[in-house]
């Protein structure tokens, strides 16, 4: 099972799209760093191109220049653990009955195991363990028989999970949304064409305009000529957003189903002080993630928003630590503290979420150290306490801090003084979104899909649909 | 369609089969330079590592050191022209209902499309353009319902072409050689286990004793702990084994089908001299390629040996060409002329094949510059006038200089003063192998198997076969 | 003449210097990317490592376990123009008839080229056009006749411009500030030893405490028992201190001559609002170098702080960037608008300074296209109208927006409804430090020291000095 | 003390010089795997390119295109052990009082310690310990009182040991051969231009013509219109030529001093029957070195000539082995046995020479391992006994087997049936050049020039010399 994390589908009326998907992906890098392709479609064949590392690493300008076609489908790829290699690069792309396939695939299938079963069964190989791969067979079984649309539809009632896709037959580019809408995707106008994108952010870089959002359930299939896209509205079920993207996954600067992700997180902070607003005599993010909390916290509370800890921008992914002990030293690599400002004063530090909490109590430490007469922390999400198996690589249910521990054990644990968390409804109050529509499931342990030894939210009976194009 | 031009199966005792495969692969380094992969299973899971460039280049000590197991596969792939990426390297992998095959393909298969057609059909995709591809769809399908042995019976009764497999189903080992025998395959006794190799040489380097060849049509299962093999004989056609094996693919230290190959090419050398010997002050061999057929040559005609080219042991396949007029200097770049030899003398030139007839003119040319008084010009096989559609990767028809060409048009477009060539029965001869047994499809342009546009040697009815075990 | 931005020197009593000197470059990272180095001497000889690229990038483990030694010296190097080879990499090493010496400097040196002209004509040769290297050759030179010290002093008294270093000789690691102070220097106590470093974060990341700067004109050699340090107070002139390094180039967690490097921006933007305050909607920083200054800014006015620009984390150092046209989309890559926070308000944007004007121009008409009603324009430091010749790689004089253009000029351009600066007197006062102790060079066009076609603001009798060690 | 070990130098009247040097160092690729390098001059600056590896390695397009000048030197550097970097690779630059000076260097100095302490005590640093820096600074010193003619010859006089080179002082091109001529360096006219070089296979990749030998003693001007050049014997010594360069080091179809290098080692070979003759079924080389051995060999005695041993091609450098035990593994992957050709017949080995004797031990257990009867060694060249210092990395005294052996013993551990050797007088017989002219320090334990601790065959008194030009 393999986190797939940021996708983009371009259909250009002159030109060649490889070059605005290289920008997308550019864009949409934050959700995902390990890898990165794209493919194109000629009219006549695809030109692929993909491999391991950031978008800059992996794309030259010569690799652009050979992607030809009006069409394209982009793709990264979230770091997750276990062997990796250019194999496990998407998009997938695979030759059928029906021509040429790509998909690309941001979100994590829970019921591909016995999809998978059944083809083994009908003497059907797999090259790989993604669920991506499982779609793929699904997918082109249902196109010997069918039209794409309908083959599509078939490929989404079989299939169950988070998936936001673009994909491309032939050179037909088009985007679909899982029934909940779990994982973002939305529409833009840009130059010569439109684009398919994971979030908005991916539509500005190209100097587009954001059309809206890919509805929940929604199959949406461009033209070909770049002039527009036709819509196919194939379920209407009550959504389950994934309220982590506005949290933490996302960028500030997207908007996702109407919402500007960053003003988003200055309400949460704003929430976090009415309810558990406590003097102090600096507020601090923690940089960067709680930065737009932190400020939303200090304006509430007229407070003064002062950074006490500062992050070494040049700390990149590995550096040599040879010894046990140097643990403290990583902190220190990554984080150094504006002692002259944190000496003797309150400090009150605002995060987005407290995962595995570790680097949580190294803070709380670092600030101790440096003279902090109180230290105070706010989070603004409430504790994650099961794991998310729709697309965002957490964490095992036991590596959870909050999973067998109360809020006060949690704060004598990470050090602090007082600790405060946001609750669901706080969330989908700061979000202006029911409560109702939200996937809370890594906040809650119960998910808005039945997934197989967890609860699931939702009776059988509420999963409805709606037929036909509209 | 891909080249892919030597394969190794290992079944050990004890220890792990990764490194013996690697020494194996790297024997036989001039079957294929492009890509090279080792896949080996611990009787839980299959590990691998694939890449592009030689063994040297693609394998380090950790990757050996991770690959786990008793069983391993290896496989070399020959250059060829278009996209290349680490996907295309083999062996080729997958899962099925049955577990996990891994497969190492020499050769070139003819009736793939059709076979793919049908999977299609049945709503199969395909990740590649790669006949090995259609062969594990094939052989996992027959699979679902049959065990291993009459699923690969049945695959081979399904798939056309020239083939000699290593496959690995789970842990289990096993070689095949297809019904004519057309490429190389032979087993052998190694500490603590068995191999199954394109060439002996794969079997000196690991100081163990050449039990026999693969025969034609044969199966060879390896036994799990490594105390020997049993042997199913499908097929008993008559064998039509490539000759080119021995003019020039194989390593002149290799025993292919009880034959020494550089017994083999003196052999062809001394028929040279005795059907077509010229006198003449020295005979040198194009290096290398020429060099054993040379000295047969010399030594039947009790003629001075000596080089008159030298080559120059750095050049790699690349080198900074930027002009036109360079093209003389991209072969003084390879080979000088040792002037002092050539002046004012009478210069034998002996060769394995001519293909394109390029480089032989150019070398005429360089001799002539020298000072050559006479070049004459001998080559130890037939005109080649036919590609080859059975695994090795010649040219197309109109690239071949003998396609169109008569002897004494080639010689003078070449400008020696004398061209002579072996015929297939001279080749026949100096194997001591009967002509009908023997590919001569690209001197003769008729082919031991049916392929779409070519004329066919044998009638449909010879095609025999043979059930069970032995 | 090539920018050298980072040393670091390193002393212990027990241990190796190898591991502590890499963390400390990786904390003083953004004062140089290009390359990379360390030297150590394990009491008989040197071992070096040197290469282009983030700290990250050219040392491995291996490497850090090979430098051997208790002495240590490191580098980091600012990308700049021209031909840039391994070579180019410092510490710059040689050997002498009085043992090795390596050397690490910051800063720019302004009389090299008669200095190296004097050592031509006695036959001295050079391997590059370093200003470095023409230094060592002055102190190797007066190593022949003199100790360290006496050769240190006569090197300080021959070559002029700005320099801290941090040199070895043999295994004796001695760090030297030159007599106007320009550019940092500091030293810390470190676990078994002591560190001489460009900024106090290099101490903050090895857990130690900054001891104090090394003050302008003096010598400090650092003991070889790794328990101390002897102070020589050899220059005692005015200082002139880069305010640069304040307004930019420092880290914000840094410490330099006292004064914490974020409170200086903090405070420079409060004065800024109390100068030149305007009413508005919201304060926004140009991210990342605005935000210290756009927070004290709307602190002093009570405004609202919004980031209304977002930066893409993942904008590296290149990109895909074909076409001519494509200069707008090179500006979206890297930062995005915050529309719904922009749309029809009032924005005043805040940054630390305006070099050539270009970015400020694009950001202002970025702000315009999402729909600002008006844009204030706010710089943390005042015009720069001329280059620095000193240490810091700013611009030609004539690609210096402010070299030829008023204030209401540069408005104009950029196209804000108004635009401030600070005045030097206003830095001296955000860093209460008298102005006569500042190097302005850049932004009055008179320099501390005599450089050739610049008008000098010092006499030269004011040049003092003083002898001993204190 | 580094190996230096192939040398061009190139000036033309129109075009680049760097791509025909490119071409040249190509061709000497044999004398250098580790290093390469050019410089050009282009009549304002100098322009270079270095780096580790193979030529095709080093130099791409691009790096060539970049090369710009009608002027240029070249160097290959000889792998050795200890510490290599892109700074140890040639040619070595500077510049001076007199402008650009740009080195390669073939060849060893034997009193460079001395001359350095010199420069060391007038205040000279070294970056490197390379002879070579040693000789640039004393070129450098002389000139600023000097000509360059002049400025050599007192270099010349000053430094000993052995050295070919090519300078290039500005855009001015010098070849310069030491007065004993120990290693070859030769002058050829090629199109628009002449070339110095190391070997004439230089010569011939680019289709131009051996002029003649640089002499012993000699400078060589190139004019700097491409169109001559101007010869300046400077010293008249008896020369004393490396033989070792015929016997292994060259380069088969190199002419050195008048001699092909080929018919040298047939030669050599036809000497070892008529002295050393001993009847056998089949004579075979050690490959590829004793090739040219082991035909003359076979010829003079009118036997046959069959290779017993077949190198695989492909070994490289590196490959992994893990183990112990795996040193047969890795013999059995560089060379393999044609058994059916050993197998109960008396075989003769011919190689070229023998230095620390394992792998003739090696070879004559393989042999004996496939069968034969009895193995007789035929060597081509004298036993060494004492270490080269004048250029060539042989091994140690301790590492040489012919040290503290007599030839008896040797036989007796490679565990031949018969060993026999040429002696010098041999050697001196198949070159035609009169013993005395010939090093054979290597053999005899008696040096041409003085070296520390090593006997001198030549009296102080014998060093001639004659001023000025010719």
């Amino acid at each position: 099972m393999q986190e797939k994390c940021g996708v983009v589908g371009i259909q250009l009326s002159e030109g060649d799209a490889a070059l605005p998907t290289y920008y997308a992906l550019y864009a949409l890098q934050h959700r995902g760093q390990e890898g990165a392709g794209i493919v194109t479609h000629d009219g006549f064949q695809q030109h692929s191109k993909k491999g391991l590392g950031l978008v800059s690493e992996v794309f030259d300008e010569d690799d652009v220049g050979h992607l030809h076609g009006l069409a394209s489908v982009g793709h990264l790829r979230y770091p997750t653990a276990g062997e990796i290699n250019e194999n496990s690069c998407h998009p997938y792309t695979v030759t059928s009955k029906r021509g040429s396939l790509a998909l690309a695939h941001n979100g994590t299938l829970v019921n591909t195991d016995e999809v998978r079963a059944d083809f083994e069964e009908r003497g059907h190989t797999f090259s790989t363990d993604s669920d991506t791969e499982v779609m793929v067979h699904e997918l082109a079984s249902n196109l010997v028989e069918h039209g794409l649309l309908e083959a599509i539809d078939k490929t989404m009632r079989r299939i169950r999970g988070a998936y936001s896709l673009t994909l491309m037959h032939d050179d037909r580019v088009v985007g679909v949304r899982d029934p909940l809408g779990i994982r973002p995707l939305c529409i833009g106008k840009i130059e010569d064409g439109y684009i398919i994108a994971s979030e908005s952010v991916a539509v500005d870089v190209l100097g587009g305009e954001l059309v809206r959002d890919v509805r929940p359930g929604e199959v949406v299939m461009l033209d070909d000529d770049g002039e527009g896209f036709e819509s196919y509205q194939l379920f209407d079920e009550r959504p389950a957003h994934c309220f982590f993207e506005y949290v933490y996954f996302a960028r500030p600067d997207s908007t996702i189903d109407e919402r500007l992700v960053y003003d988003a997180r200055r309400e949460m902070g704003r929430l976090l002080y009415e309810n558990h607003g406590v003097d102090t005599d600096i507020v601090s993010p923690v940089p960067d993630s709680g930065r737009a909390f932190a400020s939303g916290y200090a304006e509430a509370g007229g407070l003064e928003y002062s950074e006490a800890l500062m992050k070494n921008r040049y700390v990149g992914r590995t550096f040599i630590m040879p010894t046990q002990e140097a643990r403290e030293t990583a902190v220190r690599l990554k984080l150094n503290t504006m002692d002259s400002n944190i000496e003797g004063k309150s400090v009150t530090l605002v995060d987005d979420s407290i995962v595995r909490g570790t680097t949580s109590s190294q803070l709380v430490k670092l600030l101790r150290d440096s003279g902090a007469s109180e230290v105070h922390f706010r989070v603004g999400s409430p504790p994650i306490v099961a794991p998310c198996y729709l697309g965002i690589d957490m964490a095992s249910r036991d590596e959870l801090m909050a999973s067998d521990k109360s809020v006060e054990e949690i704060r004598d644990e990470i050090g602090a003084d007082s600790l405060e968390y946001l609750t669901p409804d706080d969330i989908a109050d700061s979000l202006d979104m029911p409560r109702s529509e939200m996937c809370t499931g890594c906040v809650t342990g119960s998910y808005p899909v039945e997934i197989e030894g967890e609860s699931c939210e939702r009776a059988e009976t509420e999963r409805g649909e709606k037929a036909g194009a509209d």
